[in-house]
C-alpha cells in the first residue's frame, strides 16, 4: 500500500522509537517534566515568541488558543475553509460561546480589506470582533504558502483594533521551508500559533503552542480543561523534540515529491490539477472529467494498492510525508494512470 | 421631526392604549392569562401551526427557536447579513454552543444549492447541520420579499436531510401584504416562525413564536431561561392582538409611501436608488455620490428634522411606518433635497 | 377564590391601568422611553447605586447579574435553596458556563465562615470563585428576612478576596417593611441587586437591577442577549414606577395578615408552624401531622375556594398580597380548619 | 526524596518503555491502531461494557462522560468532594452548560435518599435531571472505597427516575484490590466508567472510558471536540496494557504501605488519624495538633527529603505507589518524626 491519505500517517522512526525509550521524565502536571519543558523552550524560542505548551493534537491547541482569547458572545474571523471552522467539531461555538464569522479567501489568504470590513462596529446588537485566525499552510487551499505580506496587513489591521490574531501553523513547517523564511518570519505577525509535530515532522503524537508569557498561562489553565493536563509526558515529548531539530529540512524532499506527482497527474486525461499551484506537500486533483465521483475512484485506487481520501465533490487529495519515496511516486502515477484508464 | 430610523418607533395608538387599560390578565406563568392565551392562538391559526408563545422580543423569538430546534456542538446556516446573525449579540452561539455557517444571499435568498452544499456530511470531525434560518422580509436587503418558492425549495432540501427550518419573520406581514399571499403561504415552507408586533404592526412590544406543539412546549422551557416567562402579561398582549387584526392590511400604505420616497430619492443627484428593489417600507440608498461619509448625512438631516439611520459604509436606510404619512414623505423629501444640494 | 398561591397573582389596579394608558414612551433599544429612564433613575436612587436597568423578570435580571459578573468556567457561591439555584432552569451553567457552588443556609443566611471556607484558592485544578448570590427575603425559608449583618459580614469576606456580590432582592421592600430599615441598608453590602415590581408591589410585569454605571452598561450588552431589550416599554414602566411609590408601605399589612393566618394555622391539629418566624408575606406550613400528602390537601382546599402551592414534600405554601383582605385570611382560617378535620 | 505527593509522580518501568519502543501503532483517527484497538477491548471485557475509549486523562474522560450524557441545562449530582466537582476547573458547566448539584457523603458515599431527594420534579422552573456521578476510590474521603451495596441502590434509584450513572473510577483498581471484588462488580452499577492508567497502575499517560458500544460512540465525537484524537497513540496504548495486565494486584503493597503509614503517623504526638480508615493507598492526616499550618509541615518535611501534599485546611496527604517500598515508608516515618518534634 502507498499510502497518500494524509501526512498524519507516519510511523515513528527507529531513532524516535529509541528516544521515547530513553526519555527523562516527570509529571507535567507539577511541572517536573524536564522533556516537556525542553520541547517547549525550543518551540519557543524557534518562533520567536515568549513561552510554549505542549498539547496533545492540533485541534487542542488551536481551540485552547480561541478559548484563551476570545470570551463567550464575542466574534472571531477566520477563512470559510479553514480547518477550525470546518473541522474542529464547532468546537469555539460549544466550549467557548464564540460566533464565527468567514471571509472567502484565494489560496488560503483572506483580503485584508475584507477582514477590515468583517470587524464589528461598537454597536449594542453586535458582538465584539476579539481574534482572528490564520492558516498557514493553508490545507483546503492545497498546502497552499500564505505570504507572510498577507499576514502583515492583517496583523496591522488587528492591531489598529485591539483585536487578537492567531495561527493554525499545523503545517507551519512546510511553509518555512517551502518559502525558505525562518518560523518567527511567520510568528512576528500573531500572537499565537500552533503547530503539529505529527504531520511532516514525523512524530507519532503531539502539538505546540507558543505565545507570550501570560497568554500562555492563561493557555495552561483552559488545557486543564480540555483534558490537556498530562503526567510523564516526555514520552511524548522526546520524539517531538527530534521531529523539529532534525526532521524540518527534509519537507522539502515530501515537496518535491508532490510536485513531481502533480507534474505527472496533469498529464493523465480526465484529471485537472496546475502543477504551479502545488507549493508544499498537497496535491488536490478535480476528477470532474472522469465522469465518475471521487469515491469511485478512491476505491478503485485503493484496491490497486494505493490510498488517498476525498476533499469535496469531484475532488481528491494525495499528501507526500516521510513514509513516501520517489519511488513511491514513480510507482503510484503508474497506477492511476491505469485505474483512471479502466474507468474510461 | 419625522422619524424614518425604524418601524419600531411607533407610538402605541388611542385604541391599544384603551385595550392595555382594559385587558383582562392572569398569571401567565401559571397559564392564566386569557388575554395572551387568545393571542397565541389566533397567530397560531393564522400561519397554520398548532401553538404560539409570546415572547418579549423578536430576538427572544429567533433565539429561542434556534435554541430549541439545535444544540450545542451543531451547527445552522443562515444568510450573512440576516439579523439573527449580524444583529443579535452572537447569542446563538454564546448561550446554544451552535456554529453559524452563513451564506451570501441575493436580495435576502439563499441559492438553494448553496444551501445544499453548506450541509455537513457524517464524519466525525464536522458538526452536524441541524437548522436553517431564513429572513422575510429582508431588512439588510431594502425588505425584499424573499419568493415564497425560494422557502419551498430549500425546505425541501431540508426536509431530505432532516434539518428544521425557522423564519425570522419579524416583517413577515409586509411581505404578506406585498405578495398578496396569506401568512401560512409562507408559513408551511419551516417549522418554526417568529413575528413581531411591536414594528409596522405598531404594539408597544412583542413578538410571536408559533410552530407545532411539541417545539412550542420546548420552546416555553427555553422562554424560562431567557427570563420571558412573565405574569400578568396580557397587558402587553392585549394591544398585540389589536395589531394582527386590525393593522395588517394598512402596511400596504407604508409600501406605497416607500415606494414614494424611493422614487423621489431617485431624483436627487448624488443618490443612488432603483425604486423598483423597494419591495416594501424599507428604503436603502447608496449616497456614495455624494462624497461624505453617511454619517455627516445623518447628521444634517437630523437638524432639519429627519432621522434616518446609518445602514453601513455610504448607505443610509429610511422605514416608513404607521405614524409616517404621505404628507411626512412629501415633506421629507423636499428637506433631503435641501440638505443634499448644501452638501455639495 | 381566595388565592395564595403567591404574590406573583396580583391584578394591576385601576391606577395603575391608568398610568399605563397614560404612559409617555419612546423606543427604549434608541434610548428614548422617558418613563423607563424615570423608572430606573428612581429606583437606582432608592437603593443607592449608580444605575438602573428594567427587565421583564425577576429571572431575568438575576441571571444578567450572574452572567456580567461572572465567566465561564468560573464558580458563584449561593444558599442551596436559593431560587437561582432550584427554580432558573440551570441558566448560570447553561448561558454562562459557572459552576454553581452551594451551601446551607440558616433561615436563608449563610454562615459566613462557610461562604469564606467555599472560596477557591488559587490552582490551576479549580475555578476561580468571583460571584457571591445573596437572597433577601428568602423565599424557601419561608419569606425570612436576611439580617443586614449576615450581609455585611459576608460583603466583607467577599471584599478580601476580589468577589462580588449580588443580592436576588425579588422580595427585597418585603425585608425593607419588615425590618424598618432603608433599601439601601440592604444594598450596601452588594454589588448588584434585582428587584420585582411584579409580586407585592402589584405591577403587572417588571423588574429592576441595579449597579454602578459600569456594570449596568455591561448588563445592558447581556440584556439585549436576554431578549430584553424592548420598545416602548414605558407602559410597563408607568405601573411599575407606581408600584415603587405607592405600594411599598402597604406590605405591612401583608405581613400582618400572614401573621394573622400562620397564627390560625398553628392552631389547627396537624398542621405545624411557629408563627414567629413568619418575618414577611410567606407562611409555610408542615402537614406531615395530617397524615395525607401536600397534593391531597392542597386539591382539597381548591375545591373549597382555597388556592395554596405545594413546597416540597408535606410543606404547603401560603402567601398574602394586597388582593388578600384580612377577611379572606379569616374566611380563608374557616375553611382551612374544616377541609382539615374532613380529612382526619 | 521520597515522593509521597501523588500516586501520579510514578516514572514508567524499564518494561513499559520497551513496550512503547516496540509498539504496533497506527493512525488512531482514522481507527486504525491496533494497540488502542486491544487496549479499549481488554479494559471494556474487563469492566464488562460493550466498548473502550482511550482519553489522555482522567478529567478528560470524566468531562466526555458527563457531556455525552447531559446536556446545557440540565443537572448532575455528584459527592461535593468529589473530584469532577473539586478539581475540573468547572468544565461540566463551562463546556456542557450543566449545573452541578452536590450531596454531602460519608467516606465519599452519598446516602441514596439523600440521591433521591435531590434529583428533580417535573417543573418548568426546575432543571431536568440527567446524570449522577460516584467516585471510587473516593480521593477526598481519604481513597476510601465506596461499598457496591451503596452504588447499587444509587444505581436503582437512578433507573427508576430515567437517569444515567457515570463511574469516576481514577483509582477503581485500588477499589478492587482492596475489595476482593471484580472490576465488573463495580461496573454493572453504572453507565460509563472512566479509570486511570496513569496512578497506581504506573503508565505514564492515559485514561479509559467503557460503556454501551451507542455512548462510546457518542463519546468519540465529544473527545474530538476536546482534542483528543491522537494518531500513532498506541505508543501510549502499549504501556497501558502492560499496567493493566501487569499492575493490578501489586496494588496491596501500597495499601499495605498505606496502613502502615497511617499506624506509624498515629503514634506520633500532635497527628490525628485513624489508620481503620485508610482502605488503600491515600492517608489523610489532620495536624490541628501541631499548632502550624499544613504549608509549615509540608516545606518542613521538603527540606528533609520527603514531599507531601496539602488537602485542606490542616490536612496533609500521602499517597503510596510502585516507585514507594516499605523501607521508604519506614524512612518517610523517621524523618516525619523528627520534623514534627522540631516544630513542637
Amino acid at each position: 500500500m502507498i499510502d497518500l491519505r494524509s501526512d498524519t500517517v507516519t510511523k515513528p522512526s527507529e531513532e524516535m522509537r529509541k528516544a521515547m525509550y530513553n526519555a527523562e521524565v516527570g509529571d507535567d502536571v507539577y511541572g517536573e517534566d524536564p522533556t516537556v519543558q525542553k520541547l517547549e523552550d525550543t518551540a519557543a524560542r524557534m518562533l520567536g515568541k515568549e513561552a510554549g505548551l505542549f498539547v496533545t493534537s492540533g485541534t487542542m491547541g488551536n481551540q485552547i488558543a480561541v478559548l484563551t482569547q476570545a470570551r463567550s458572545g464575542e466574534e472571531i474571523i477566520l477563512e470559510e475553509t479553514s480547518h477550525i471552522f470546518l473541522y474542529e467539531g464547532a468546537t469555539a461555538s460549544a466550549f467557548g460561546g464564540v460566533q464565527t464569522r468567514t471571509i472567502k479567501g484565494v489560496r488560503g489568504a483572506m483580503n485584508p480589506e475584507d477582514v477590515r470590513g468583517a470587524i464589528r462596529p461598537s454597536d449594542i446588537h453586535q458582538p465584539v470582533t476579539t481574534l482572528i485566525c490564520l492558516e498557514n499552510t493553508h490545507n483546503k487551499a492545497g498546502g497552499a504558502v500564505v505570504p507572510t505580506e498577507n499576514m502583515r496587513a492583517i496583523h496591522e489591521i488587528a492591531r489598529e483594533n485591539n483585536i487578537r490574531v492567531h495561527l493554525d501553523g499545523a503545517r507551519l513547517f512546510n511553509a518555512v521551508v517551502a518559502s525558505g523564511q525562518k518560523p518567527s518570519d511567520f510568528a512576528q505577525y500573531v500572537d499565537t500559533v500552533q503547530f503539529c509535530f505529527s504531520k511532516g515532522l514525523g512524530a507519532p503524537v503531539g502539538s505546540m503552542l507558543v505565545g507570550d508569557r501570560a497568554t500562555i498561562e492563561q493557555a495552561r489553565v483552559w488545557r486543564k480543561r480540555f483534558g490537556g493536563g498530562l503526567r510523564q509526558v516526555g514520552v511524548l515529548a522526546a520524539p517531538a523534540l527530534l521531529a523539529l531539530t532534525q526532521n524540518v529540512e527534509r519537507l522539502a524532499e515530501d515537496h518535491a515529491n508532490a510536485k513531481f506527482l502533480a507534474e505527472g497527474l496533469a498529464q493523465i486525461p480526465g484529471l485537472a490539477i496546475d502543477p504551479a499551484t502545488v507549493d508544499t506537500n498537497i496535491v488536490i486533483v478535480n476528477i470532474a472529467g472522469l465522469g465518475v465521483s471521487e469515491t469511485v475512484l478512491i476505491d478503485e485506487l485503493k484496491k490497486s494498492g494505493i490510498l488517498c481520501g476525498g476533499f469535496g465533490p469531484q475532488l481528491v487529495r494525495f499528501v507526500t510525508h516521510l513514509n513516501i519515496s520517489k519511488a513511491d511516486i514513480v510507482s503510484a502515477l503508474e497506477t492511476i494512470q491505469r485505474v483512471v484508464r479502466g474507468l474510461a
